[in-house]
């Protein structure tokens, strides 16, 4: 079975591919290179509709969007849909040096925040979503070398090092990605 | 009767002498310049607290402050208490193109924001707070010379231009300091 990520970051098919494929046998995650919609949903759930609607669409095949951010309590959820472009553009250090910078003042206890991610899937016969969160908080500076966004900069729950200390597949397992991409497995293994 | 407005900017402290001294007769408005405290708390009513508590330490005189920002819906409420560092300094401009680059997918019904102020004063008999809440939306592009923060981009509640292109005098009968300055005076004068 293939499915259309509708994605243009390389990082997400492999991430994708590597954890649906262990649980859904024969499947092929396809990266796509349609056109672009405008994002100009309010949540997650809006922006990874209109992604996987334009995606199948353009390719006639099931297609998986998912859209996913980091959503500070502090900050009343935001960057939440805006992670991607916070600073202003599709910049991931720019990014997280803002939200460094913005947070610099506040301390240890009130630096909570989730990953969050969801998956909209659309096919000829239905639309359906799937939402993971990972819990955990803002560091106060970068640490490690893995992941992409605001993985240097978010310290799990549960532990001391932040998501891009993770091993990739230490990640996989427990990521907002994951779990929500473990719904997806379910669903389509079903 | 002086009272010691905590703040550097000297903007503030003409537009509260105007305000209040048109209400409270013989009340002198006086600058602060001594140490400014770390501002770590997470609410407009905490952050105001901490600098008049602050400014009544350091001067002995009755001390008020305000922490004021610009609340946006779609953020959860950000800016907030971190409107003035918005884009990680103290820069207006850059603050405001951020704001704006940050929402440039966010179509008009989306984009409901409020300019909120909360005062605190602290003298030797007690702590006090005001609040004052101006309802609008967060225009597309800049607008307008007079003001300054966020003045440029907010467009008030049953208004067409925004703050900036408000004549000061307009906008001090209407914003959201003029609120919560009112509730001062109220008191003050009482």
């Amino acid at each position: 079975m293939e499915l259309v990520l509708a994605t243009h970051n390389s990082h997400k098919v492999q991430e994708v591919q590597a954890i649906l494929g262990a649980s859904v046998p024969g499947l092929t995650v396809l990266g796509y290179d349609g056109p672009e919609p405008v994002e100009d949903g309010v949540t997650f759930l809006e922006n990874a509709l209109i992604k996987a609607r334009a995606a199948f669409a353009h390719t006639g095949k099931p297609a998986m969007a998912d859209d996913s951010g980091i959503a500070v309590e502090v900050l009343g959820g935001a960057p939440g849909i805006f992670s991607a472009r916070w600073a202003g553009g599709r910049d991931s250090v720019a990014n997280r040096r803002l939200l460094l910078a913005q947070l610099a003042d506040v301390p240890e206890h009130h630096r909570a925040a989730s990953f969050v991610c969801t998956i909209a899937l659309v096919t000829a016969e239905a639309e359906l979503s799937f939402t993971g969160i990972w819990p955990g908080s803002v560091a106060t500076e970068e640490h490690g070398e893995h992941g992409f966004g605001y993985d240097p900069i978010f310290i799990p729950e549960g532990l001391e090092v932040t998501a891009a200390e993770l091993e990739p597949q230490v990640k996989n397992a427990l990521s907002h990605r994951a779990l929500a991409l473990e719904q997806l497995a379910n669903y389509l293994g079903a």
